[in-house]
């Protein structure tokens, strides 16, 4: 049976090193988020990730939802849990605390997120799926709606979701036909079909606030006539009590290869009570607000199910005792040497710790934008953030997605036949793992999100502002070989991401599809150099503290052999990537789609 | 539900005009194989694998195998499709004439293995495994035992398997326990537990011949003392009928992953009667001879996957309308465009067209060299042919099997959600998939394979007529600018294979890490070369066709189009495994293992 325990050592590392959140005092959420509570917070979250959720991540897997007339019931031991967890304050830990949240700064839920997902991916979505429409009711409801739902949901009392795919429309929501037909009431009565609703239905929470996107008759075709609506599974009364059931329910649960301890329900809408939230029409706007932090919570769930694989392999490799090192006999006493000193497969622990590590930064320095972007004083201040926030989420989403699960097949690896067996949990967490790439827009609209929306924005500022940021972290290295020579290395990678950029606005614009066949390569090489500047950030960090003979000397060494990894054996990839960007889409596309 | 057709296009044209097996008539098996025959076993392999095999694909993965009592039980349907399949001649296809087989030539045997695969590996791996324990009982036995089992397997009546894995064991065999007491009458009682074994029991055949990794007592320790023994699971009577249980039994099957349709069993020998095969304490050489056939035949079943998986994917892709191409409409009578007119859905499929055909042609190439290597009539030609298929066995088992991964996640992408769920069978043949690059030795193992015996051995004396036999390929293309590009790209990609061995040689003396570091890298390096000598032969024929005015014109332009991306698209990482493999072992080897 796996494993887990919380990197928090890492994270204190980070959030107050590197991040430095001490450093923010302008952002009013980090008043308070001082380095004695972030640590208070980081331990609690990983007892609770450890002792709560992950012993019930195994057995939820084997046992999965069922449907139950139309009730979903979720697995065995999930509902307490569940309550505990809210009940604990982990569901509202950056909730609005007009209505009940904490308000702590996002970059704490970041994290937090990643120890729960590490130890049970499918209980910690319900929280995630609550959280988002809870988020988006904060922006776009009206006061009384935001009272009506927003207490009970931070409590976790109720549950939300997300309503968008219907079984001819996922990424073209343009193609959506569910109608909102209005009442006489301001209300409206939905009805349509959608499928693959993580958390659609169960028994976690007395109601359920389902957000769900619907057209109205008569408005305009495509997107532009799409509205989201609240959809209550249990309809509340005047006075706040719970009333009658809504005409919403499971009609199915979908047989998934993982996240099997989360509903993923065909949801039927006959005819349902819902009530517009937002602009008429202007759905995809309100939706957006929900998938934007969805998405960086995706890219949070490849890094952390990344980790967890990863823990359980080390712990392997330190335990198998099989073949001889090369060297000679490190265990002589022993039949044969643990296999961690083999290097190939050390060589696979190094790729994924250099990707965790490196990921981690990543998330933590992108949620510092976040919270830049909605509270920093400044408003230029905020808009710059927000810039980098637009620009990294479909980078993360994909990349951590896609790397998320090549870590997590890494670490099967290391296992041999032991990693395609049930008892040892790891091919849970590719299961599991396998997910990620494709929901909240597949990687694919991930990288076309990032070449076609948020690098011609504003001219491409956000880029530049960008490769500003890069070059000034090149530029900041201190008078040290080896800290030299990661900068060289950034620098190269950042060249070819230049090169690359020129190359597309050159090409791009005479052949579209230049662009969407370079895509997922730009994406990547873009993905290479965002890790690179935070392990020249952490390297930095990290040289620092020992220079000053300050901290753990054996983390700080790690983390600057850990990047010595990365740079010797992860970044050499961008040349490949931007090779086969300026290698263009002629061939890509020379083919008639009869021939495949 | 997905479908499956046989690629018998891309065969003929690999056969008979890139392999031009009409040409190697100074083979015996060859002589036989005429051009109408090798078309008629390929027709019919493709209808038995459609519409015998195919159907109970995911019924089999649904329903699994079940342990009742001490008797495995497959899936429905299983029990009379393999006795049609045997029936039909498939599994004896290349075995012995003496014994009942067809003694048809080895590439064909990987041909219709493809198919099998494709269709049902799990189905096809019961009668892979039957095959290759029947080889070593061809190569190893007394003529007695040949006669006592070959002609009973060839036919189907009776299975084979193979045990070396042990719980404490697997890669490394010298760890082995189980024990072989010598009785009285010549034949051995063995007595130990194998786990892993697939097909390890079944309800498919009368009776199962398992070949035993076990230890004499008073031999000597490691794997010098390891002998192989032939347990029946009945005792054969002297008369040939079959006569009581022996006592060998599954104990447990193992809850796996995939490959749900094969018996992967736990196999208790409690005395079990056992006769030597082959001498005493040279049971690895035994085995061996058994497990590069595997691995020829693991190698297989990644290209297999892949080639289903592709299938489904283009057809989905074909039909799946979402979004408009970036260039305008492509359906605009239709609500939306199919989704292969994107260039990113496009790009995985032509990444995926360019690995499976370049790997196709490339087991044809190595099956090719299998048939000169026992079958020519110049024992210089056999020995030079025998070098490739020991050198490429590790390239394309690990190769192949990874990338063929690869490309079934890539298929399963371009379905979205719907790649996910169940009923659309994608996730199964992840799932599936996910084995082969761990059992018959990991991926890892391989590599080491490549690096430590099989580069080194005979001095390098395979390596350099590999060279040679590249740049011959390069040298003898034809004056065309198109084709002149190809040869220049693998030129670039053979200087780094050749850099790369430099590096190695220089710096696996002083440090053998370095050696295990870039081993998978190295071996990734060699795939690259091997796939771009493909290609290069594949185009130099297509080009020749066209010229010629000869076959099938869209198909050889084509091939044409497919050896432009995969020139582009993918031998560019050559130079990125060239910079890891001489970034050296330092930064993979620097940390404490307590450290992970």
């Amino acid at each position: 049976m796996p494993s887990y325990v919380a990197p928090i050592q890492d994270y204190r590392f980070l959030l107050h090193h590197v991040i430095k959140m001490q450093d923010h005092t302008d952002l009013p959420p980090y008043q308070e988020a001082t380095p004695d509570l972030i640590d208070a917070i980081l331990e609690e979250a990983g007892k609770i990730s450890t002792e709560l959720l992950h012993p019930l991540n195994q057995s939820g897997d084997a046992q999965g939802c069922r449907l139950d007339g139309d009730q979903v019931l979720t697995p065995d031991g999930f509902k307490d849990a569940y309550r505990t967890y809210c009940q604990g304050g982990w569901l509202s830990l950056v909730g609005n605390p007009e209505y009940g949240g904490q308000g702590l700064p996002r970059i704490l839920g970041l994290a937090v997120d990643e120890l729960a997902v590490s130890a049970n991916w499918g209980l910690a979505m319900y929280a995630g799926l609550t959280n988002g429409a809870a988020a988006a009711i904060d922006v776009w409801g009206t006061d009384i709606q935001k009272q009506a739902y927003l207490p009970r949901m931070l409590s976790g009392d109720w549950a939300g979701t997300m309503n968008l795919t219907e079984p001819h429309c996922g990424t073209d929501l343009g193609l959506i036909r569910t109608k909102a037909e209005p009442a006489e009431d301001g209300s409206y009565r939905l009805t349509g079909t959608k499928i693959f609703i993580s958390a659609g239905d169960h028994d976690l929470t007395e109601n359920i606030i389902h957000l769900v996107l619907a057209r109205v008759p008569g408005g305009p075709e495509g997107v532009k006539g799409i509205s989201l609506f609240i959809v209550p599974k249990i309809l509340i009364k005047d006075d706040g009590t719970l009333g009658e059931r809504n005409a919403v329910s499971c009609g199915a649960l979908e047989h998934k290869m993982g996240i099997h301890s989360n509903a993923t329900c065909v949801m039927n809408y006959d005819g349902a009570t819902g009530y517009l939230l937002g602009d008429l029409h202007e759905g995809m706007r309100a939706m957006f607000t929900m998938m934007n932090e969805a998405r960086l919570g995706v890219a949070v769930q490849g890094l952390a199910i990344a980790e967890i694989a990863q823990q359980n392999a080390a712990t392997y490799a330190r335990d198998r005792l099989q073949g001889r090192a090369l060297t000679g006999p490190k265990a002589p006493d022993k039949a044969a040497d643990p296999i961690i000193v083999h290097p190939d497969v050390r060589r696979n622990l190094m790729l994924n710790r250099a990707f965790i590590e490196g990921a981690r930064a990543l998330v933590m320095w992108t949620g510092l934008q976040v919270d830049l972007s909605h509270s920093h004083p400044d408003e230029d201040r905020r808009k710059g953030a927000l810039d980098f926030v637009a620009l990294l989420t479909p980078v993360l989403k994909s990349y951590l997605t896609d790397e998320g699960f090549q870590a997590t097949s890494r670490a099967l690896q290391c296992f041999g036949g032991h990693g395609y067996i049930r008892e040892w949990g790891m091919e849970q967490f590719m299961r599991d793992a396998r997910i990620a790439p494709i929901y909240e827009g597949t990687n694919g609209i991930q990288a076309m999100d990032l070449i076609g929306r948020k690098l011609p924005a504003d001219n491409g500022r956000a880029i530049r502002a960008y490769f500003a940021l890069i070059q000034q972290a090149i530029d900041d290295i201190p008078e040290d070989d080896r800290l030299k020579n990661y900068a060289a290395s950034l620098e190269q990678a950042k060249e070819a991401l230049q090169k690359a950029s020129l190359w597309l606005m050159e090409h791009a614009m005479k052949n579209p599809d230049h662009a969407g066949g370079a895509a997922q390569n730009y994406l990547n090489l873009m993905a290479l150099n965002a890790l690179g500047h935070m392990w020249l950030l952490m390297a930095k960090e990290a040289y620092s503290h020992l220079q000053l003979n300050d901290g753990d000397a054996d983390f700080m060494h790690n983390k600057l052999k850990t990047a010595d990894f990365f740079f010797a054996h992860i970044l050499p990839d961008s040349q490949a990537y931007l090779a086969k960007i300026t290698a263009g889409a002629d061939s890509i596309m020379a083919l008639e789609a009869e021939a495949f």
